[in-house]
């Protein structure tokens, strides 16, 4: 079956023109009213109207951290894509492509044709989006090394394919950038040869200059900023500091506290997570979500993971593990407060979750896993995991095994910084 | 969180009388229609009328294959349960559960309360259901064992469970069986002490009156018939043998052919599915799906499974092979052709299922798994899964990690044989 | 075959008396010599004489920690064995055995017979042994339980097994023992509750007593001190304090320090070795050496563990762990270092060892690794191991999986105490 | 520590001559004796005399199925290790090494220094040995590939080695060879396009005269004949046919049966065992030898491997895995009758050897065991394997993870033919 392109939707609720589509939908669900122990349910509908632009504006995408293994990675997977690029492997000719991409590689269900049949598109047919070619990149790097460079200290992808981009890659290099170390561990001190100078107050003014400056030089419409730099230590909720949008933009900050969500909503901006993908901690979800709504009662949870790359040595700082174990651990909490028939309250299974750094390894992150579950009458299920997840990156939807199961951001900055 | 246990719709689209709740639902999707190389998607809705009784019936269960692992454990579990039972282990006293079954184990998201909670109920709260506990149990077998030998036999239950079990169990035994040599593995002859005697004919008119005396002695309003026996060779369908209904009842059989379909929409009765529940093929479904669904591209699953119990040696004939491994391999199928970006009209992963006898393991099942899928530019993800099912059934509803990896019927009986 | 369990060695070396089997062995292997960078090679031959006493003596086992998990299920080994004890399982009647035994299941191969046969004998029918059967227990433990209570606490044999065994442990009472929270981890002073009271060397003076008390009550030969309690901390060689046998016998301890086998030698005493068994790292030694003896070089080495009993519980805390770690990690020191041929001087793999308390698995202990080898021209070897041990423990010899991951002594003590 | 690379023994049994190095050698062990239910062991001691060539001869190497994965591999390994090759992988350049070989790789213990330090020398420094670098190749092959096309068929080199290798490796071009489809699988008739005509006499011939030639060509004092083409189908034992080595002459034919072995005991020639080497076969033998001998008792043993490769098609074909299956299985027999403690006459571990051909995982071998072992008083120990071998042969010594799982010899060719 061949992935269709395009459709129109007939429907009184689906409006085209020339400028946008726009979509009524009702949305139906439940409110629950709890009277004198009784649950009482209602339906409730709220009518929503979406509204999609059908030009798609030129797009440029700034990256925190962009010659790290990740903003190099992604800045080549475009440009391989961009530009067709091929090369030779043991195992034939790769030819680049988007695999690992929810909104490139995936699909999503029409409905049933007239036999019957589920019709199926791409998931970028949906609506009008921007195509990952058309990204434009820039960023910023503690590390001055342009992004050929950080490409090959990356070591992620092959040699055949590196020769290829160098000339591409060598023309890009990151911007200076903010190093703090009591916020991400000591041992990246080394790497720290491109630092905006000045205080605090100046470095964050230069940041927003180099928006501007990147939004007006290549004539953008909108600018994403996505962290893709080391994890940052565990950050408390102060208050007076960073609890409300204005209390943070005296300090500002990038984890995603109380008052970062404040300010995204004053300005309708979307937050875009906490995380920029997963690759243990997602199969954990989709296998916990599956064994809880089983009715297996998982009892333990063991997760270990090792890597080697500069990810891997910034973790092995405990405060910075710190802030990725309290991602990584509450993946488990949903789905245990789902079934309180398993669970009392109060009641969860043992989550342990453990990052090594072993150099050799590389960009090939390794997790095992262990689940342990209580069947009916005393029988138990075990299950034991080993994924390997050699290099790899998922472009624009962060999904799949992609090259950071490390690079965790605290939050995607949603500030209105220029 | 406690499990909430009962709730009441406040809905014009349901109705509540003495005798039964009676929901309107109006089914909403789309119709998708190919007009000359263009997709058009057109709503669709359609209105139901589910109506539920609230008494809920007095029902039977006959097991084709009782005294098997998985009856004689689906029998002890009830009773366990209904007795209340408690016994000793290593690790403490362990008391009857259902853990594993959606029915009694699952929760449902019942919608959102005053302050934003998901408000989660039992699953057995949704509507009047039978609990397991008040099932009536009957059936068949080829062997003449009691249930209490069959659950020694099966060497599921701990000891000082079944001590407690024996006299309830003990006076249950099941009914003189038909055993076909060529359909089940021939390696099975020496378990075959329990027949009934007679023509085909004649011992379908037993079966019939088997089902009928079930129901008259327990005053039963309904019968429920089970395939937990081995699983049969695998079956062609034959145009004037089983591909219709009235050819159907003309040569009886028990597969889920073309004409047990149609049987059963004539008698608006439910076809149960192919399989009474899964273990490694579930745990597949739901990591496929998963893989896929995030751009992934799989290229090979392989599957290794091994048991000692009665089906380990069924299936070690290649003719059951066959049936279980046509079950077993066509859960990628749905998930492959859901996603014609990745993979071209015809592409499949390489798919491998091994099933192997191993004595010593007994009922504890192993399954070994590994897939292999590309990322992006290039990379491999590698997953590797080692599941041990000691023990276990999921009584009511067929999910989770049970008793039988392998008791595949090719169909339950929907034929309104008494 | 059946194994022999008598045989006659006819030879002028070795000469049978009532009393004694003496026999004369010499030990040839070579002496190297460097020369003007030339290495000599020099045969060498040393006769040595081994005198073994026919009589074996009345053996008296005094256990550190006897109340353990250990300490309990050897003590009802024992006792099981002694007294022929079977019980039921769900998967039929178990026998008492010394599976895991070297001396009581191993085997030595005497020779070829004249068919060319290799004939086995059982180990200890190699030379006068005592029979584990008709050792004497007895030991100290900083809980008071009596060891048929620490045998239900340990939750490792089957419930069948205990009740068989309740009335002969039930008798035996750990003799109050000596808690400093300094050297074992705080989390244990809950267990705290049968301390010899005094000063220090008080308690030093107690425990002679309580050596010399058991041997003269029970009319032993002989008495060995065995330690099974918790890990305790990493302890460094101090000057004046624990660096000769004076020094020592002054400040009195129990690790594995210089002075503690200087004085092993003074008094012709065995040191029995700093780990009383070994479970993932005797596996680890054999993989490693396999590896690299095959010319394999070995690049990472991930070991992943986790227990819930209390010796997991002990090791959480950060300087008992690093006591274990230390002697996790030398196993692969050896055979880096005979390798010169792969590893430079001073190189060696990335070795990582985790332990990790998990509660619910209890005494089942799960042990992950990860082995990545380089071979020949850029290829690599990924070995990923899962070991699961289900209880169980090697009563006289250390070897196998046993229940001791964990309990790991820096040092039999040697000291002539009594 | 540094490899030292000579040494000189100094003994009266160690002559040392320009031409010869001659070894006396007492070898000591027991016989034993069976008499009157009395075992009698005595010691013998055997004097042998070892000379050896100082000169090591001009050495060719003949394959069988040269221009299969394990030949072309293994002639590039060298070729690349002579020419001293480097190349560039993601991960840094890598050299030619012989990582994996027992000769080139590992290394022997001499004895004690002064200092008491263990002495460790290469292996190939014990005696004088061919080096691998001076080995001559040639052999015959049913494709007509020339190497170079053949390494690049085979997937296991990297690129940018390949492309070095390719001047050196197209030159090389196998001589025709015999191909009977009743002795390896049906399915590598496709590659069948280099035969030799006419015959079976005929062609024995030509094969006899291709091996004078290359020798008179090279001017070679040796030549060996090694098998590394597709394992052949199993073979029975026939009188008149292969029993002695009269009738096998008459018969001609390459595998293991007696008349062979009778044949090179005349001929005084090695016989070099009957299968080129080992992954997952190899490791089992280390595990179970170290599980048995630890007094475990090991009851089930499954092994499940697949690859990709045209061995694994040619393996696909049940006649060829049944000659597989038989030399996998029997690893375990000797560990098994060493020990009649544990396992009585007759008694043996369940073992369950599977082999898949699953085309994408290509010449990256994967290995998947399961060993359950019972330990004292009904506890379990169960180790699980995952072993994934990308690519690498070992080139001398048979041992390691080699490119050849697979292509099982059922005998070296020890047959004086030419």
């Amino acid at each position: 079956m061949k992935a269709a392109s395009a459709f129109v939707v007939e429907s009184p609720d689906v409006v085209y023109s020339p400028e946008t589509i726009e979509a009524h939908y009702d949305y139906r669900t439940t409110r629950v009213i709890r009277e004198g122990g009784v649950l009482k349910v209602q339906p409730t509908s709220t009518r929503f109207t979406f509204r999609t632009a059908r030009q798609v504006p030129r797009l440029g995408v700034m990256l925190v951290g962009w010659g790290g293994n990740n903003g190099s990675t992604l800045t080549a997977a475009v440009l391989a894509n961009r530009l067709r690029l091929s090369w030779p492997t043991r195992a034939g000719r790769k030819e680049a492509n988007y695999y690992g991409s929810l909104t490139q590689s995936g699909t999503v269900s029409l409905g049933l044709d007239a036999e019957g049949q589920e019709v199926f598109v791409p998931f970028n047919a949906l609506l009008p989006m921007v195509a990952p070619d058309d990204l434009v990149f820039d960023g910023w790097d503690i590390s001055s090394l342009n992004l050929a460079e950080a490409m090959r200290r990356a070591q992620v992808l092959d040699c055949g394919l590196q020769e290829q981009l160098w000339p591409h890659m060598e023309a890009l290099r990151p911007r200076p950038s903010v190093y703090i170390p009591e916020f991400i561990a000591a041992n990246q001190s080394a790497r720290a040869n491109n630092l905006i100078p000045g205080t605090r107050a100046q470095q964050l003014e230069q940041i927003r200059k180099d928006i501007r400056d990147f939004r007006h030089r290549e004539e953008l419409d909108k600018v994403i900023v996505l962290w893709t730099a080391n994890t940052e230590r565990f950050c408390d909720v102060v208050q007076g500091l960073n609890d409300t949008a204005e209390n943070l933009l005296c300090t500002i900050q990038n984890t995603l506290v109380p008052g970062a969500l404040e300010l995204a909503e004053q300005h309708r901006v979307f937050v875009g997570g906490d995380d920029f993908k997963s690759g243990q901690t997602k199969v954990k979800s989709v296998l916990v979500d599956f064994l809880i709504s089983s009715g297996l009662k998982t009892m333990s949870i063991v997760s270990y993971n090792h890597l080697g790359n500069n990810d891997g040595q910034n973790l092995s700082a405990p405060q910075q593990f710190r802030s990725k174990e309290v991602s990584k651990s509450s993946v488990v909490d949903d789905m245990v407060q789902s079934n309180p028939v398993l669970y009392a309250l109060g009641e969860e299974p043992d989550h342990c979750v453990v990052i090594k750094y072993v150099p050799y390894v590389g960009d090939s992150k390794r997790a095992l896993d262990e689940y342990t579950s209580e069947l009916m009458l005393g029988g138990t299920n075990t299950l034991v995991l080993h994924n390997t997840c050699e290099k790899g990156v998922a472009p624009v939807a962060p999904n799949g095994c992609t090259g950071d199961t490390n690079g965790h951001p605290q939050g995607a900055s949603p500030m209105p910084m220029a």
